[in-house]
């Protein structure tokens, strides 16, 4: 019965169904860091229920780690610097990054694996993230894999990153065969009551879609025609994501 | 100007008494993960008072981490269970483990260096804990290092534990010589006004002082009698620390 961290975006809810889907019951933990897209965990809890409906066997709990936030609150992402509009540059990119973020809530998944004896945590990490999340690559996974086996000895826990060698167009083909509800999942860091369509996050869930010729759900019609529009703006002008 | 871990014990004491003894100035860490020897924390702020009343350059924060306490607490340190008496043994040690503390504090302390633009973190992990705190081992401490140079690797930080080849003794015996006011440490699991000085940690901490030929500056000379009395009762029975 893994511990995975789920935060309520696309690729984290495929992970849910993925596990799920192999008859895992599972441990989720959504982490509040502080950050100001807090939608996100709501939509995580949204993805649970849905879960549970389909049958799947899923505790969940949210973490409140706020406490830390003004430790590591360098950007974007937890801040009050504006998020950036456009495809991730390393300049745009990098004020989204929240400081070694996945092994803080990893070191925790660990340490509750542990005290619930199970011996697998899961997080997310794919491939269109190598660019600008060092700590999605597969070579820090690799290398936490190790710590936190050895940190854990007694009991010991691995860590597994199963989307590692996919892009996210990949995730998202998989989760859209595994029917993962992603009209309840939720990726703009903009904090709005809509996705704003053009920071980074929405441009990469535009592509995710639309490479799959599939529609973004959790958008009307409109919208996803705006954003489609917004990323036909980037697509030729700028590095894509994978 | 590294960041580091606090606790308020012999050995973090002591490490911050080393890297300041060097003209480091110190960001120092001091974590409240719901512990019930929450009486480390105020002697982790009276170490730090000393330390710049010596001149000493000490930022010092309590990161308030007591929200996940109930996903890690197992056992004494943050339940309700007996702290254990006597030299830690297997069985009565596991119960003072808190499943992978030291990598969660350690994951947050690199966030903090990135942010602060530092490029070292520190922690006081020593040879004596080796056969019952795993994240206390070496290969851990360089398992970990791995990971987090890889995690900030744009801006990397490198996880130093310059006493992980070091007995508890002489630990003490560096502090001793650079004038650790060891009077303002507390090391004692059992919450108390005073030390119970029956508990592995006391054992230990009255041992590392007697093979120093030394007597703890915490205890009063009657304590100390009893302290040594207490030792000396598990002396031959059961395994030393080193």
């Amino acid at each position: 019965m893994p511990v995975m961290i789920l935060s309520g975006g696309l690729d984290s809810s495929t992970l849910l169904w993925y596990l799920c889907s192999q008859g895992k019951p599972v441990h989720a933990l959504t982490f509040n860091y502080g950050q100001r897209h807090s939608r996100e965990i709501e939509h995580a809890k949204k993805v649970v229920e849905a879960a549970r409906k389909e049958g799947f066997d899923v505790s969940h709990e949210v973490v409140d780690i706020s406490s830390i936030s003004h430790l590591i609150s360098s950007g974007a992402l937890t801040g009050e610097e504006e998020v950036p509009h456009g495809f991730y540059t390393d300049e745009r990119q990098k004020i989204t990054v929240v400081p070694n973020r996945n092994m803080i809530m990893l070191s925790i998944a660990a340490g509750y694996a542990v005290k619930l004896g199970e011996k697998e945590i899961y997080y997310a990490a794919h491939k269109s993230d190598y660019a600008i999340y060092p700590d999605c690559r597969k070579e820090f996974v690799k290398a936490l894999d190790a710590a936190i086996y050895l940190a854990t000895l007694f009991t010991p826990v691995e860590l597994k990153a199963p989307f590692v060698d996919m892009t996210k167009v990949e995730v998202v083909s998989l989760g859209l065969k595994l029917g993962v509800p992603y009209e309840l999942t939720w990726s703009c860091y903009e904090g709005g009551e809509r996705p704003c369509l053009k920071c980074g996050t929405c441009l990469e869930r535009t592509e995710a879609f639309l490479l799959n010729n599939a529609k973004d759900p959790l958008l009307s019609d409109e919208e996803w025609e705006k954003a489609v529009e917004e990323y036909r703006k980037y697509e030729n002008s700028e590095k894509l994501s994978q």
